[in-house]
């Protein structure tokens, strides 16, 4: 009898999945269920395959969902973040397994009690971010404090990019994943992290002004501005007496000193909506946020507004994004600045067919050992294959399927709600990643503490 | 039998309220019942006047509430806004007419059907603003209509200061009203308004950046920066085709440029709370704002952080605040940092006992008439007597009590739930306010549409 795996939802984040899965299914006896509200978009090399079943599944009708549960031994979900909880529910009824690679929602985390009774192992941030950087910090924060040092700086930084080969505008950005949230990042909430002891407070209007300059051997340099909350993982990590804490999302140098603009103007925001969007402009729009002149340019009144110099590259982004063209219509009725900004990026950014993404990480672990201040600096860096085999499919898709599998094996068995940051969990993962060639290269730098050098002004 | 008019709610801004209703109640025949949560509170010239009587009145008690409101022919709520509801539903079951200070709620609103069919009038936003600049401005308005004229603009600022004879800081500024609106000013939403056909949005980090000069002969120059909608009476004023429609809040040139430190630092922000504030110092709170440093003082940060040059005035500002003072604790457990701030302005900002505040108001009227466009400026100055009969007082509670008097003297006679834009109720108070000095100046003045000459860079 074949192990049985239901993933439910195959959207863009699978492909890595479902090859791995299918992969191991002959030399590991599992059968794979794909269930999706439109399996007419799954490849043929998938249905075809002979250890693999496609269905339909609408996952809000509840008993076909619990059909298509109960012959499995483990579900995963890729289904928006939102929705893992209708699965989940039925996990506990069914008992099976569940792997997401979402973050624990406090609905999914009252589960915890029922799905430790029942001997059911609920793993979830087991993606990239949050996933993979769980489980390689952890991974040096375990091994520092096995030799006995004492952790005073936790840094760690990741970013969906452009590849290298493809990185050829002047943002040195394109969207590699879900340019909505792009547009949005840093908004619903002030900034919060530790420095040096101290707690730090950044407002949205700030966040890209007060970035972290870090540098990759073979591929340059980089920034990172400040995450929601760098505080969330302190007490999972055992992090409660270091003097530094911060978490960024990571871009090439120089794109948020110029997204800053679109901060600044407005453009960012999501809250309210324009009437009449649909047969403006893209100038038009930009003027919306600029006061009234009779006589001056919609260049010169934004490069005055926000104080922009004419020689500063900046402005050439701008001008890369035709931002200023009165022809281009936005096209969308009733938009928001932000769905509105992430059209006229979209135009601009979009990844093309053959063009490879980048995914970035980056730690820094800063701590005491015998009497001496130590650092380490530890990055991973994956390139896609094209615009379907991205690297952040890859590095989402790998380790939810690792781990499904290392379930199945009983290699993790500790039951509960659960993210990996246990020896048991990260240390066959992280080796069988490294087979796949996700891989942390760590450096041994000296000991700044947190370095305002490395911070721009 | 004198006429009965209960007045719930005997906070600040009643006192010119309540002498206006006392000094009528002979001559007009009259008797005030004033119900509150505190009598101790209420002036002895008020308690031992014979046309009133004091009562205790806690208003989430339906059937006191209701016992207090049956006697009565007229209600005036001076509650916060958010609790007029329980009194207008007693109001429409009891038969009584209503008179509030505050904006219209969607709930109250919803009463209008009732009240007209039972022949009531609820009049609200009849204090300063909303209030006598709904009047005021539709006295102007209708009168430009009158002769056959075309409104092509309308700007409305109102502000709440200190009189030039206590005006001694740096800022121009003393708390006047409540503090924590001023310090959470603009916040909720993107500002919205037209200039000269176009629609224009000022999100919050950007307000106190996009100010409007203004002068009034006698009392100096002021700015205005915009309130959150500027379109809400658009309709009510006759005004969906004018080109340029602005309301905004007035302040002493200068203000909002310094205001502006801490709308870019975050000290305004109410969302979230510090929890370690209580034995916080004010130079710690700031610090928490700025990048961290091991050499840097708050100082240097601040500055360079937000580029305030060495003879920068804004830097004396902060100075005069005190911001800086290691010694100077905050004293206020887990509180947000608008709270925080609040208690280190009112340290400085506090109106003494024998200081005069002062309201101005000033309207713009662009209109087009025998071909010809012409403009009118209005403007409005009341200065207080002390910290209890302020000009917010007087301006807030002299209209209230003259609306309340003309509905029992049948002046104002169209039923249902209203603001005071109708000439039947503007006329007779506005003729009126002015024999309490309450007065507008009128100049003629060039039209020059939306003039960018007179905003701030």
């Amino acid at each position: 009898m074949p192990r049985k795996i239901l993933l439910i939802g195959a959207g863009k984040s699978t492909s890595y999945l479902l090859d791995y899965l299918l992969e191991k299914a002959e030399p590991e006896d599992l059968h794979v269920t794909v269930g999706d509200l439109n399996p007419g978009s799954i490849a043929d090399t998938t249905k075809d395959h002979p250890r693999c079943s496609v269905i339909f599944l609408d996952i809000f009708k509840v008993t076909e969902r619990q059909k298509a549960v109960v012959g499995n031994d483990i579900v995963i979900s890729m289904l928006p973040a939102s929705l893992h909880i209708n699965v989940a529910r039925d996990c506990i009824a069914l008992g099976k397994h569940l792997v997401t690679a979402s973050y624990i929602s406090n609905e999914i985390k009252a589960l915890d009690p029922e799905a430790k009774e029942k001997g059911l192992i609920f793993m979830n941030e087991i993606g990239l971010d949050p996933g993979i950087d769980h489980m390689s910090a952890m991974q040096i924060i375990d091994r520092i404090r096995d030799q006995g040092g004492n952790l005073l700086l936790f840094e760690s930084f990741t970013g969906g990019l452009v590849a290298p080969e493809h990185d050829n505008n002047l943002w040195n950005y394109k969207f590699t994943w879900n340019p909505r949230n792009v547009v949005v990042a840093g908004q619903g909430g002030t900034a919060k992290f530790i420095q040096e002891g101290t707690y730090k407070y950044i407002p949205y209007h700030k966040l890209f002004r007060r970035t972290e300059f870090l540098k990759i051997e073979g591929y340059g340099n980089f920034e990172g501005y400040a995450n929601r909350d760098s505080l969330n993982y302190r007490e999972a990590y055992g992090l409660q007496d270091a003097l530094t804490l911060y978490r960024g999302t990571m871009r090439r140098v120089g794109f948020s000193k110029a997204w800053n603009i679109f901060v600044q103007l407005g453009m960012t925001d999501d809250s309210y909506r324009i009437e009449n969007s649909e047969g403006m402009s893209y100038r038009e729009f930009v003027n919306l946020f600029l006061p009234y002149s009779p006589t001056d340019s919609v260049e010169l009144k934004l490069r005055h507004y926000l104080k922009i110099d004419q020689d500063d590259i900046m402005w050439e982004k701008l001008l890369e994004l035709n931002i200023f063209d009165s022809r281009k219509k936005i096209e969308l009725p009733n938009a928001t600045p932000a769905q509105i900004l992430q059209k006229i990026l979209e135009d601009s950014w979009t990844l093309a067919k053959d063009e490879k993404d980048m995914i970035v990480m980056y730690h820094k672990f800063g701590y005491e050992l015998n009497g001496q201040k130590k650092q380490i600096d530890a990055n991973m860096v994956a390139i896609g294959e094209n615009r379907t085999h991205t690297a952040m499919a890859k590095t989402v898709g790998l380790p939810v399927g690792i781990a499904t599998l290392a379930i199945l094996n009983k290699k993790i068995i500790s039951p509960g709600v659960q993210i990996p940051i246990k020896k048991e969990v990260y240390e066959p993962i992280l080796a069988e990643l490294k087979a796949y060639g996700i891989a942390f290269k760590e450096n041994e730098v000296p000991y700044l503490g947190y370095n305002p050098d490395s911070v721009a002004s």
